[in-house]
């Protein structure tokens, strides 16, 4: 089980790999949120995400042997990029399933970065089936995108910074809100800075109508979203959150915020406009939920943390065109 | 005249107000280039470019009694709104003189800022007769541009944030290659590598046409700009190098590249899709030459300053358009 020991040694294992990446701020922001605000901005990691620090932790923490025969994921997005990336520094193999109708662009990209993807057909294949021949069959080790305590304990890398963070620029108490998808990230998050920084209050942010964190949050239990399809957030939208990060969820969160396209929009323009990053729909969900709603968390400054930067331009001239 | 000294009393100044921006990286990049390409995101610096150095550097460096009386700049961009800044949090007035048909985004930025702008008609008025009244008649400091050595001490901490970045990522040897208007940003780094990294290579970049700068050079002596208008790099384009600047970039300096608008909005785009930064025109030229003209340059690494992020939506998305 991922623990603050585990989140240390995988940012000792980080160091001179992964990015520290900036706490951004702009007055604009504050004013429209009405506090000080925050931005962890994630998107400028490795690959365009948080998910490589996952990858880099769990390629590095396995035992060599292990890591040696080659490593397999499946992944139609950030995750994927993550895991190639990481194996290619590592000089060992990857292998990636994706589903064939994924972004032409996203496939490309995994295999610019290394990989070798396999592609199945959503309709007529059965995707963990084929990864297990594969696994099996070739000796690969399967590296889960966040139900998996060394990928839990990279993604906490990043609380660990938004803490010293956080020191420096004399923030002692802050709603800390994470984009949240399987958990893996607000999870890891939520036990660095229990450790580092108790005055956080951990908090997980989805698009509405794929609250399956909030919910389970609420009752106690994992619940599961109705669908997984029908919101931009695409990449942060999976089944229910996991069987390893709700546990860590339900004793460390607060109740979390969801937020609708609409909002993720707006944010990525002011983001655009006000920090000069560029955020994916399901990495702006925090940033949302920091502008639009702040009104319904206690007072104090906000960390939002975006998570990832992968959108196409055609995404992102939407959200500037609607937002000017 | 600026010296090493100065630049390090810059950076001391600057400790905790200058954001220390990320240096990024992309496999992609470095395969377009044929080289690696390292970006100093001086586009995520506060007020959102490289401007704010030079600003804070010359508040925090000019007499108390100077300052307490308030300051005065000449802008209609990115200087304005660097200045701005630094006299809020520093508690004192700042006055902006601003072309009438300056973008109302840009007034609008400033003012909110807490700067009083004072506009005036470009055809009619002159601006410096204008300037000379209200600093005398209110008895505010000017602040200039580029070609004032407590500004040129402030921009040049960018050149030492670079260096020991480079150290940190073992880079020795690099080409580095710097957006130029007046010349603040390049003298400055020129003179904070000199000292700390003489392994480094330093070329100024500027749109083509519009290239005085690098004529300058060649021929010895400052050479002036045939228009001022006719480039989408706006932002760095000024009558000359300065008379501060340019023998600091004559004694320092290798030839410069000229750029194409057409390179730099090729440039913005990769940013966009590979760092996951907003670069405007002109904080792209010396991107465009790492990814377009790496060709003309000695082998070896690329140090690429993204010198400002401040482009409106309307332009980034014609970036975004033509370069699919």
């Amino acid at each position: 089980m991922t623990d603050i020991a585990m989140i240390r040694a995988a940012a000792a294992r980080a160091m001179g790999r992964v990015r520290q990446t900036p706490l951004l701020t702009s007055p604009f922001l504050d004013e429209i949120a009405g506090r000080r605000v925050f931005v962890k901005a994630e998107c400028l990691q490795h690959t365009g995400s948080f998910k490589f620090r996952g990858a880099w932790s769990a390629l590095t923490g396995m035992p060599e042997t292990e890591r040696a025969g080659g490593v397999i994921a499946f992944s139609s997005g950030n995750h994927a990029q993550g895991v190639a990336l990481a194996a290619k520094i590592l000089g060992v193999r990857s292998v990636i399933i994706m589903p064939r109708d994924a972004p032409e662009m996203k496939i490309a990209n995994t295999r610019a970065l290394g990989a070798e993807v396999v592609l199945y057909d959503r309709a007529s294949e059965d995707r963990d089936a084929l990864g297990d021949r594969l696994s099996n069959d070739q000796n690969l080790t399967l590296v889960k995108p966040f139900d998996e305590p060394l990928v839990i304990a990279g993604q906490g890398t990043t609380g660990l910074e938004i803490a010293a963070q956080a020191r420096e620029d004399g923030i002692e108490n802050a709603q800390v809100l994470v984009p949240c998808g399987g958990g893996g990230l607000t999870s890891g998050v939520a036990l660095a800075l229990e450790a580092e920084a108790p005055g956080m209050v951990v908090r997980p942010c989805e698009p509405a109508g794929f609250d399956d964190a909030i919910r389970s949050l609420r009752t106690g239990r994992i619940e599961r979203n109705a669908a997984m399809t029908g919101s931009i957030c695409d990449a942060i939208i999976t089944p229910s959150p996991g069987n390893l990060t709700f546990p860590i969820m339900k004793h460390l969160c607060q109740p979390g915020i969801a937020v609708s396209d609409e909002e993720c929009l707006h944010a990525m323009a002011l983001a655009f406009s006000r920090l000069k990053i560029v955020i994916e729909p399901g990495g702006a969900v925090a940033l949302a939920a920091a502008l639009f709603h702040a009104d319904s968390l206690p007072e104090g400054d906000i960390i939002a943390v975006a998570s990832g930067g992968n959108v196409d331009a055609e995404m992102f001239i939407k959200a500037l065109e609607t937002n000017v």
